[in-house]
């Protein structure tokens, strides 16, 4: 897995003292087009301008909302690009003006920026940062104080960075604001996992939702996030917490992750909000939607109790309307959505390595497979055919 | 407008002790089809069951959602029907079991109770008490303790009680948990109003929204509740109150409850979410819709700004679903709905009352047009062309 090497091209086993300043020659895998399979292929990484870090990636994972893009997504104009937003790695080299990071560091790559300096990031109550990348048009990379131009380029095209983050590829660049450092003892094929799915779950339950002990819970969808959800109310002290999903072999790692109960709509001929109101005298407190499918946010918040109850939706589209109708609301639901689990991404991310270092927050539970990055295809379809939780896709060997 | 006298008849000229226990024969306005003109008809109010009052009714007014029912409600099982839930009056008799009230005591009848003892009355959060109306099929009357009958009747046909109120007539009987006890000095003909409007969209602000000092707001639709509204982000400390109405003759009216800035969205081609987030920078931080058009509870969700932007459904309707792109709250607005502004009725009411006597609240300046109950037809027409704010209708004088 380890770059090619000429003496044209500065190979990622060179000492990063050799390779910064000068454009890195790795393999990635690049997305050419919509629905296309991904293609291995030498890219080129440029080094990192004003404000920016080139990191080697050493893991990665593969997340619904990279498929989404692939696959989903109605419009074309997103390719082509390096995708993948959950990885983590070390620092190549930095461009000038940082002075945060530096070369050798560990880290994981944020699709959510902190910059620490927009009236959202010095607001208390939110995790959306002004130069985050959905601020720009997706699939297009950010950049802070710089341009918005890519690092990365193939075959003479340029190749966008997905969320800013690109992390399906050896080497990416990412401005400094999207990087959180980590200890070096943490072990990076599972801090990869931090860079989405697990903080997104973790946190909705617990800074988005706000669970409170004593609570009932329902969380639909137990993919990744969704088990983390799971998760996150456990940690919060909810009394209940009903698992919802059509694939039952998911139950057994719910269970694992805190769940008390299980439900498989295709069991019931009623609609679930119904089968769940039946269960909770008239409905959840919290719910928690993640799967990115419009129908189940409206059978999500529908679930929730009348007065109190609150509705997170957490997976990810932007294809279809969500509705419901207006006396949920008027009834007293709340109805919300988490980014990233409501985290302020570069302060927070080192304190849930800290709460896994300290086995408060489980992650290895998580991967249900490894593979080699040349074999991202079959991570996909580990992931649409619900066979997998987590593919950790090994990018090198030795971290 | 006194009622009828005849050796069978009890008439509401008699003194309590006279009328206590008996069958009461009065005038009210009768809804007897959907979209049919209410018929001023001699009605038979039975006397108060166990936990109920009967109530002499002073004044009432108008709501939209009196004419949402009566015209616009797809259903046509509600009718025949006595309309009207923002009234004023005076307890006539009480049956077994009420100690909390007697005849004699100023009252508003309340179309949310507070039986302050379920899960609901007991919850810190929600005013949705499990005893009122809407846990029950609407245009029926509910009843704590006892049946789920009506105690009107004309013609030998039974006649709905809306909402449990049924104000529309010189005499009701109400459920004991839905009646606010308010002080002798306070007047009825204006008290009526907080039996609905203004507590609905003033609390909606302070309540619901949670509206915070210095905070932009923007309220869509001006009517009672509108009006309300924007005198309810006033007292929050908002600093600015943009007021939206396709009705200008509206503005001046919104101007003096606190209005700061105003907008018709017929004099913009961009849509109204857009021309709010240019005026505020990205989106207001409190948006309120006052309509009861899903549309414009659409509007006032997406006119809010990301990351904290809260969105408090007020008006009314069932008919159809409202609808977003899942963005909007993955962006990290909130959407919500009041209901009777959040209040506990019973408790909060009165403190209303000494809000207003002690000039801290206007509910004057609502009232725009004063007509018999006689001339309720006129009144529905007035609210209909959005020449009025309030129209209250007298039933008896000297109150």
């Amino acid at each position: 897995m380890g770059p090619q090497i000429s003496p044209q091209i500065i190979g990622s086993t060179f000492a990063a003292m050799t390779t910064a300043g000068k454009v890195i020659r790795c393999k990635a895998a690049v997305a050419w087009g919509l629905s296309q399979p991904l293609v291995m292929e030498e890219i080129e990484v440029a080094p990192p301008k004003e404000r920016e870090v080139r990191i080697k990636i050493v893991a990665t994972t593969v997340c619904h909302t990279d498929l989404y893009f692939l696959r989903e997504k109605s419009s074309s104009e997103g390719f082509p690009a390096v995708l993948g937003h959950e990885g983590a790695g070390i620092v190549e080299s930095v461009g000038p003006g940082v002075s945060r990071l530096k070369a050798g560091d560990r880290v994981i790559p944020l699709f959510v920026s902190q910059c620490g300096e927009c009236r959202f990031c010095l607001h208390p109550e939110t995790n959306h940062c002004n130069m985050n990348w959905s601020s720009q048009r997706p699939g297009k990379r950010y950049d802070v104080g710089s341009d918005t131009t890519s690092r990365m380029k193939c075959k003479g095209q340029t190749l966008l960075q997905f969320m800013g983050t690109s992390t399906f590829s050896e080497y990416t660049v990412v401005n400094e604001t999207a990087v959180a450092k980590i200890p070096d003892s943490a072990p990076l094929d599972k801090m990869c996992l931090l860079g989405c799915g697990v903080s997104t779950g973790y946190g909705a339950a617990i800074n988005t939702a706000k669970v409170k002990p004593g609570s009932s819970c329902a969380v639909f969808g137990l993919g990744a996030v969704g088990l983390a959800a799971v998760m996150g109310c456990k940690a919060a002290g909810a009394t209940r917490i009903i698992a919802v999903d059509i694939n039952e072999v998911k139950f057994e790692k719910a269970k694992l992750f805190g769940a008390t109960e299980f439900i498989n709509p295709r069991d019931h001929s009623k609609p679930i909000q119904q089968v769940l109101a039946g269960m909770t005298d008239g409905g959840v407190d919290f719910s928690l939607e993640c799967t990115g499918n419009v129908d189940v946010m409206r059978s999500a918040l529908e679930s929730c109790v009348k007065g109190w109850g609150v509705s997170v939706v957490v997976g990810y589209t932007d294809t279809h309307d969500v509705c419901t109708r207006p006396l949920q609301l008027l009834s007293g639901r709340t109805w919300k959505g988490s980014l990233f689990g409501g985290y302020k991404s570069v302060e927070s991310v080192p304190k849930l390595v800290d709460d896994y270092m300290a086995n408060k927050l489980k992650l290895d539970e998580f991967v249900s497979h490894t593979l080699p990055l040349d074999s991202i295809n079959e991570a996909f379809d580990l992931l649409v055919q619900g066979k997998s939780i987590r593919t950790v896709l090994k990018l090198s060997t030795g971290h």
